[in-house]
């Protein structure tokens, strides 16, 4: 039986890393302030004597021996958060596994196969486009010098500010072998909340996939330009905007959002020349997603054709729908079952590590509610007890796995 | 007659204080670059035997003494420009008014009147809103105090940024005299280039509105929250730039632009749960502005309704439409007509100076051409030509009202 109390007692105190008033986390990828959640989970690691290693792109990797000399059973997710997160988004899936190391040492329980901690580098996205980029490189669905290269909003690179923080390790990425992973994560969506289900039996992940669109136009004086003479790439950006959100809700369950903004000049008398933003499109079923890409393609035609714009659209992301392992999904299953927790099946609507790592070892995740549904904000919130049922789900689900 | 080659010098070389790739100006006010500009211009007004005061807001006045005790004929414009400016937006009335005085002094011309050379602060509006900042607290738009408390978007004070760069005066705003203002300009729009005319005689200034609109709804995650939950500021941000472009075009000649906008958290995978954004309308017709007020209200009430928002829209700024001072304005005309220049009627679009020192003196204002009508622009452009008959007819203006 994991231990609630040290649990949330590790959740608070981590929490503490770049916590903001509003009682959320603000502790992008890379940044110092994931280098000190990196330092806390590394210490606290080695002191349940686990080897911690971490490869080239920042992926950290913390090793209890098992009995056997077979690949581990990998548990974890991520310590980074979005500008404006929660404290469980990620970090309830490490720390959980932190927990069950703490677990199984107190209790001096032998596994078969060893048991392997990771946090994975830049989960979000946010600082660094795509999300799972670190997990994506372990997968080799990215290179290493794809995810070096990439750039923050101030052309600062992911290799440079791993470079910054000292986190780049001597480990080849991907040459930690995974006998399979169980991420536990909050919902991040209302689902089980409605339902009233302690557990998330999580199936798969829906597609998804990233956009960025470049619109220029001509910056001029707003009083002294007549409307006809005007090509202003923030009207552009407004419709596209508009036919995000339609195309989405003609194409359901898919969701369709545009997150990020950058307006040039950005000056109240100056129309505005230039607008960088990124649409993020989301579907169960990939083919849906290649109408809805087709759709937004048109869109930006046609809004460049209107505001007379030159535009510039790219896929910048990729992630196809994923289905997890049937053995492991009945795992979880059996060990909710086990608990006498209710559950249900779901398909995880935002993107995860596990959604990657599923590509190289058996793999599958497990949810429990937050309040309303909310995540990427900071009064994300999952309570003691739903805390202490998907830690406990995880140590069934692992040793369940373990024992076969 | 001026000399058009000392003129143009002046322009480049000033050019230079901010100077962009481009071959704009970035100088916002109350910047270093301001202050380096207004050292340049001091210095050279001092060289001339000019005293130099500076007003508690900044302003400063430059006096070349006449021969009778009367008020100052003054002329003059802005050195501050937008994040992305152009060379004469501002500075070819400030360099023009320079050039008006060196050409007497050379003369040995003794006017009746002191000449007053001006240069207004934070005419812009860019980084403190609202725009003619200087010149409307000289004539008692506002208050010193209002003007201090304006905060640029990072929080800094007008009042810390002018004391900050060591150009706050202590002459008493509005002690300063005028008795009579011709400033110089370039028209910042297409008229005068498609009808092939080298001057513009200014009548008077259209009616300007400037808006501030917050929208807040709630950050969320975009790929588990269904379109049918969310609360997305953005998208009610959209409608209204798309609002905007429309009642302008049902309101000719009216105009409206949305120039400025900041998302948050503006994270890729995070809906947007804050927008904040500013409107600009203008109308020659104050009435007309009445209505596109009263349908701009509309809006953000239906696009608050429509997304689930909270709203908070204000009014920050109202500049009435401006007729300028017929005596003057025939002055200009004479001018333009002595010299055998194309001249033609012309009502500013933009917002300037003159339009607050008409309400404390006979005002008016001298137009030149820019390339294609393009100014708040890095490309703005007004030719060597240009600029001579623009400072030619100033200084022929100027003295035809001084020998009145
Ligand atoms: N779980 C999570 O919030 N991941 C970030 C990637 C995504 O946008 O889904
Ligand atoms: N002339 C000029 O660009 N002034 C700035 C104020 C305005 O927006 O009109």
């Amino acid at each position: 039986t994991i231990d609630p109390d040290r649990l949330w007692r590790s959740i608070m105190e981590t929490a503490a890393i770049g916590g903001t008033p509003k009682g959320g986390i603000s502790r992008l990828a890379l940044t110092d302030r994931d280098r000190q959640a990196r330092d806390w989970l590394k210490s606290a690691c080695e002191d349940l004597g686990c080897t911690v290693t971490v490869d080239e792109v920042g992926n950290m990797f913390a090793v209890r021996p098992g009995r056997l000399d077979v690949p581990p059973i990998a548990v974890g997710s991520h310590l980074d958060t979005q500008p404006t997160g929660g404290k469980f988004d990620g970090i309830l899936g490490v720390l959980a596994g932190l927990e069950l190391l703490r677990t199984l040492d107190e209790a001096g329980y032998e596994t078969n196969a060893p048991l392997m901690l990771v946090n994975w580098t830049n989960e979000e996205g946010s600082r660094f486009s795509p999300a799972m980029l670190g997990s994506g490189v372990h997968a080799g669905v990215f290179d290493r010098a794809y995810a070096d290269s990439r750039t923050d909003r101030q052309g600062v690179t992911f290799g440079e500010a791993l470079d910054e923080i000292g986190y780049r390790g001597p480990a080849k990425v991907g040459s930690t072998a995974f006998g399979a992973m169980f991420e536990l994560h909050i919902e991040q969506g209302p689902i089980l909340e409605a339902e009233e289900k302690a557990i998330g039996v999580v199936t798969g992940v829906q597609g998804m996939r990233w956009y960025e669109i470049a619109l220029t136009g001509r910056e001029a004086h707003t009083g002294s330009t007549p409307m006809s003479l005007r090509r202003d790439a923030l009207v552009g950006a407004a419709r596209i905007i508009g036919a995000v959100e339609a195309i989405a809700r003609t194409h359901p369950p898919g969701v369709g959002t545009v997150g990020l903004v950058e307006v040039g000049p950005n000056s109240r008398n100056v129309i505005p020349g230039h607008v960088f933003l990124t649409v993020d499109f989301r579907h169960p079923d990939d083919a849906a997603l290649d109408v809805m890409e087709e759709a937004l393609f048109a869109t930006v035609e046609e809004a460049g054709r209107a505001s007379g714009l030159e535009h510039a659209l790219r896929q910048v992301w990729n992630s196809p729908a994923v289905a997890f392992d049937p053995a492991l999904v009945d795992a979880v299953r059996r060990a909710a079952d086990g608990l006498g927790l209710s559950w249900r099946e779901i398909v995880s609507g935002a993107g995860h590590d596990a959604a990657y790592v599923a590509r190289i070892a058996p793999t599958t995740m497990i949810f429990v509610p937050c309040a309303g549904g909310l995540s990427h904000n900071e009064a994300e919130a999952t309570s003691y007890e739903e805390c202490r049922a998907g830690a406990q789900v995880l140590l069934a689900a692992v040793l369940d796995h373990d024992r076969r």
